[in-house]
């Protein structure tokens, strides 16, 4: 919020292809910030099918339960998104607003509000008041526009440095379809901001069941593979709409045929919004990938690795340009997943840096600490124990991640 | 480490009285550090009873290795440690230095390699060196002298700012005995420099098993109790000698008699020794104790508190005074564990801040802010589901804990 811009901002937004059937707006409310938009209103005509996936927390927000429960129906006309306001931990006022700002979208778009499905992204435990959804709802339906992508993704922001969009396009039965994408998050939560967002629209012809299933494949390695601070917001939520206007094109139904290529796209899209969000960490001056292979199985491979990438003393060690292998070694070893000190191998970029059980015999100081000033760094561990493996990124741990945590609510 | 020292380093340290029996000495070996002590011989006349409780890593140091196997017998002449240098991840190397360093001991003291424990702290990864031992430790043996427990403190020091020290006196069965421990660690795992270390010494007459049971009592709710950083050491060894030299003035044995005063008091010298690391942790600024209560289960209610004293997003809070208990929530909700959002309460020292799922209908914002400012805090949450309750003890987060780990090692 008026902080240092990511040393990973993109310098050039994609331009993301309007979608039939799905219109976009936007709007200053006033909810928290001044001087910015943070309410979100996108229309489906017709109804789009609807996939979702949520925050495994145990206190969710009540825009999450909200739409845990529509989901059911597996349609949507409406997405109301804002940002200031997390409506999480807001008990019965928190529900009530919920229902209200529901009713005003309905009443926008002329739609049930089981077909309303909702987001809110901001401070925690502050009650929402709705009126300024039923102040501005009406006006937005009217002025959405297609093609408002990037509009969107400004909107939806927190302590986000750069709105995060991507596009695909991916051949289908001799025609193609587009798949749009937005997300927020500058953290797994961003602080006391909780959310991690992310919304795809697509024109693919797609049932409901089928639409599910490609998405949850999708998040296990993108998004729910990425950790700022190991934070798990209590907002946490990806939608993905499909509004079928393809299948006017010829484009046959994705639920039967082979929808091998779709289903990469979309898990392709996930990992660039997924990595955007790790771009713009709090604080971030690296962006970390890490790889762990030879374990037990995958479950286990990725376990190893979210230890690793949530090690404050891996953090910053990465922060600090140091070649600290030995902190890898005790990330490994508090897993708590099978492990055997003397078959751990771990490269740092193309360096190997220790070896059965000690530090590799050619370990060089000088070409590891050369390699550590490079901005994108990949770690890799190998266990020597079995097949699973597993990827997930992360950034370093900073003076910057204090400073935005420690004085950001005040 | 040159530092600051940390603002809860007590202003003056316990005598700890000396115990027939046993016999302490230090030496500057420059292991690692110039002009301060960092080796460690104390010697046991007779053999004394041990137990250990160690890290639960899968990549335990060499000397760990050693002490489990070596465990067995339950009878130590002498205990060696060394700081600067933590002899793990250190391979066949790692072994053979043990071996050495063990028979070094042996031969000083006159006892078999087997009666000997050892102990490294410092750096992971780099092969540590045996000749100082041989230099050294026969001198040592030589000058080795009851009741230097605080000297004893400082040799094993790592980027701990001051040493740790606690004594206590229990009256059994007519009789006194003494419990005396010293402790070193600023981190669960100081950077790179891995380990928690805690060493007790008591004449009480008392056998291997019910020491070993009374000491993995004690961990339990006090060592095991605290985190700086979720980092564990691959060096964490906690060891307890009792010499029975009590037996000779009637003092009857721990065994079979009433031990309840013994166990809790060695309790409470733990939970001391444990509350001063983490007075000690690295960039402290605040001491936090979190309580939970009403979970499903006491293994619970410890997992909820330890995902709360390990939130990056709550510890910088603490470090910023502000009493963003959102984050609290969110910790909570993210633990894995049976939560409902609607039962639970949280306090911030005597304010309730959040009741039944929603901010305190009489939060006081400037109060708690207020109570915010406080050195020493207290987060209680109930969370309404059963009788299950734990208490840990944490630190903030602060940008002194980024300076001190980012550039540690170089």
């Amino acid at each position: 919020m008026g902080g240092k811009v990511s040393p990973f901002a993109p310098s050039a937004y994609p331009e993301l292809p309007a979608l039939d059937g799905v219109r976009l707006a936007t709007a200053e409310a006033g909810i928290r910030y001044k001087g910015r938009t943070d309410l979100l209103l996108i229309r489906f005509d017709p109804a789009a099918t609807v996939a979702g996936v949520f925050t495994q927390s145990r206190c969710p927000s009540a825009p999450v339960e909200w739409d845990r429960e529509k989901l059911g129906a597996g349609k949507a006309r409406a997405l109301v998104v804002n940002s200031g306001n997390a409506n999480a931990f807001t008990g019965m006022r928190g529900r009530e607003a919920v229902e209200a700002s529901a009713a005003s979208a309905a009443a926008a778009v002329g739609c049930g509000a089981e077909e309303v499905f909702l987001a809110s992204t901001g401070v925690i435990g502050e009650p929402l008041d709705p009126a300024p959804f039923a102040a501005h709802l009406g006006r937005l339906a009217g002025e959405a526009e297609a093609g408002r992508f990037i509009d969107a993704a400004r909107a939806i922001m927190t302590t986000d440095t750069f709105p995060k969009v991507a596009t695909r396009r991916v051949a289908v039965g001799g025609g193609a379809v587009t798949i749009n994408g937005i997300a927020k998050g500058a953290g797994m939560i961003a602080p006391d901001m909780a959310t991690m967002l992310a919304f795809t629209f697509t024109d693919a012809p797609v049932g409901q069941e089928a639409l599910q299933s490609f998405l949850a494949e999708a998040a296990d390695g993108t998004f729910n593979a990425i950790t700022i601070d190991g934070d798990t917001s209590t907002s946490d939520t990806l939608l993905a709409f499909a509004t079928g206007a393809a299948a006017a094109r010829g484009v046959p139904s994705l639920d039967s045929g082979d929808a091998a290529a779709f289903s990469a796209a979309l898990t392709d899209l996930c990992r660039d919004l997924a990595q955007q969000i790790v771009r713009d960490g709090e604080g971030v001056t690296k962006f970390v990938e890490v790889s762990v292979s030879g374990a037990k199985s995958g479950a286990s491979a990725k376990r190893i690795a979210l230890s690793i990438a949530n090690s404050p003393l891996v953090k910053t060690a990465l922060a600090g340009e140091d070649a600290n292998w030995g902190r890898v070694v005790m990330a490994v070893g508090k897993a708590g997943e099978p492990a055997d000190r003397d078959r751990l191998a771990i490269w740092f970029g193309t360096h190997r840096v220790a070896f059965q059980g000690e530090r590799d015999r050619s370990y060089s100081e000088k070409a590891v600490s050369d390699y550590m000033k490079s901005a994108e760094l990949k770690l890799r561990v190998d266990l020597g124990l079995g097949e699973g493996q597993a990827t997930v990124w992360t950034c370093d741990l900073t003076h910057d991640y204090i400073s935005i945590n420690a004085d950001y609510r005040s």
